[in-house]
């Protein structure tokens, strides 16, 4: 099971009644957050997961309301007992920043670890149960979008275990993961364990412009956030100017990269009610959804 | 007349319902911040008095909870179409956290003037209509608290014009503060003024132990706007490691200072209801006010 929040929906800066866009995940006690703009930890705090918990922080870019609140978090972090490692990661530029941000919020509790995510893209990195994958995309500034993977291990298969004649009080061991030596012979894990699995996926873009390395990032999610600067088609100019989407470009991402769902967000200061644009946009991908803040999905493993 | 807006009441981290404490301060269309904390931008954004004509920004010290919203906040400013410089000013460290501050809001439209103040404080530095008064309090970091006022001009005495038997076409310029050549002899404006008239003092301090250099600040001040850590004096060896204060000492500074009225704020965030502790409090001081978040004030010239 993967739960996500997205804790703002808001681009440039905040303001009342929406928080910067940034993102929560939590899977099995571990969580990810990703970009930690000014506010990030207050609209933490009313979702109410906890941060103790949070692992990883991927940042997208450097751009002021995606990495304000950092100094901020992390100190409040500090406060929460935290004692573990955290790890950062971001495109090139980030020990630079993270300096800017120990400027800040210096003696934090915690050692913090710094992953600059090469110019070929990170490939299935793992860090607990997550496997993070991260491309970069095409803003003002260095920018990468990142997906998340749940893998699902196969299931151990009984009949399988019969057939080998396994006596049940090997079965423990071997469903852990385990060999056992039977009459001899070495029998491996894997040779009890019923298909692959599919997992879960979940893909965050922003701020960019509707390049190729998206659709890589995205290709199939559960669940794929991808910002939209402008809901009208007029704001083209702009998005080319600022490097940004419309709606309708990240409608034509998520529907070329077969995602099942796709959460808008990351709207324009001047954007008042991006729900007017939301019919449009589902004439291209039907399972758009227009992000609110604190918004929340429990995402679950398929039955197979 | 000057308006003050007290733009939160928190302290150590922002919460949901709790903006981080911060002042602004408007007169005749010139506004100072004092302190920008994570989130200050999204207050002032709802009292509404706009950001453009913030001409100057003081710091207290270097904690997070007072600087995160720099570089958000600088950056929005920047978006406001602000070209005019700014002054930012603050205890000794100014310049290598703005270097960091700049770090995460590069390519500000606008120049930034630093004005590092001195150990042995600044002494009615004047910038627009404001005096700037700021000495160094006793915190965990170095520390600052301001007094500023807006002073105000004698009046023209028009029996002191006709004694002097000045002629009505004259009174202009003398009123304006020139001088005028009658009869071979110079008569300068303040020979024709009334007597001292009485401006307006606003003082803010925060994080402190209750030191001396408190009283000097505020002394006298139609409004004194001052920290209140802990509720409880039994929070007293909490305050003494903190160096930060409990309502009872911010009374008894307010008393001895001769100020007129006492808001507190930045409120520790365990403590949920500042307003308990106000009965005991009014024992000390009585004009002692809790402060709440946008909570505003009109102060006007006495007639004098």
């Amino acid at each position: 099971m993967l739960k996500v929040s997205l804790l703002g929906t808001g681009g440039t800066m905040p303001l009342p009644g929406r928080n910067l866009t940034a993102l929560l995940c939590k899977c099995k006690g571990s969580m990810i957050l990703i970009d930690c703009g000014e506010g990030t930890q207050v609209a933490l705090k009313e979702l109410g997961w906890g941060i103790k918990n949070i692992d990883v922080i991927c940042l997208t870019h450097y751009h002021p309301d995606h990495i304000v609140g950092l100094p901020g978090f992390l100190s409040t972090l500090g406060n929460s007992e935290r004692r573990e490692k955290i790890t950062i990661m971001g495109p090139k530029g980030l020990h630079k920043i993270m300096e800017a941000v120990m400027v800040m919020a210096p003696y934090l509790p915690y050692p913090i670890e710094l992953l600059e995510i090469p110019v070929e893209g990170l490939e299935h990195f793992s860090i607990g149960n997550y496997y993070i994958k991260s491309l970069y995309l095409e803003h003002s500034v260095p920018c990468v979008g990142y997906s998340i993977e749940v893998k699902r291990g196969r299931k151990f298969d009984p009949n399988k275990a019969k057939e080998l004649i396994i006596p049940v009080e090997y079965w423990n061991t071997l469903q852990k993961g385990g060999s056992i030596l039977l009459n001899g012979k070495t029998i491996e894990g894997n040779e009890v364990l019923g298909p692959e699995r599919s997992g879960l996926k979940i893909s965050y873009c922003t701020d960019t412009r509707p390049v190729e390395n998206i659709k890589e990032i995205c290709y199939k999610s559960d669940l794929f956030i991808c910002e939209g600067m402008y809901g009208s088609d007029d704001y083209l100019e702009r998005a080319l100017g600022n490097k940004h989407m419309l709606f309708s470009e990240a409608a034509k991402i998520a529907k070329s990269a077969e995602v099942n769902e796709m959460w808008l967000t990351h709207f324009s200061p001047s954007l008042n009610e991006p729900e007017g644009y939301l019919e449009k946009v589902k004439d291209i991908f039907e399972n758009t959804i227009i992000g609110e803040d604190l918004m929340e999905k429990e995402l679950k493993f398929k039955e197979n």
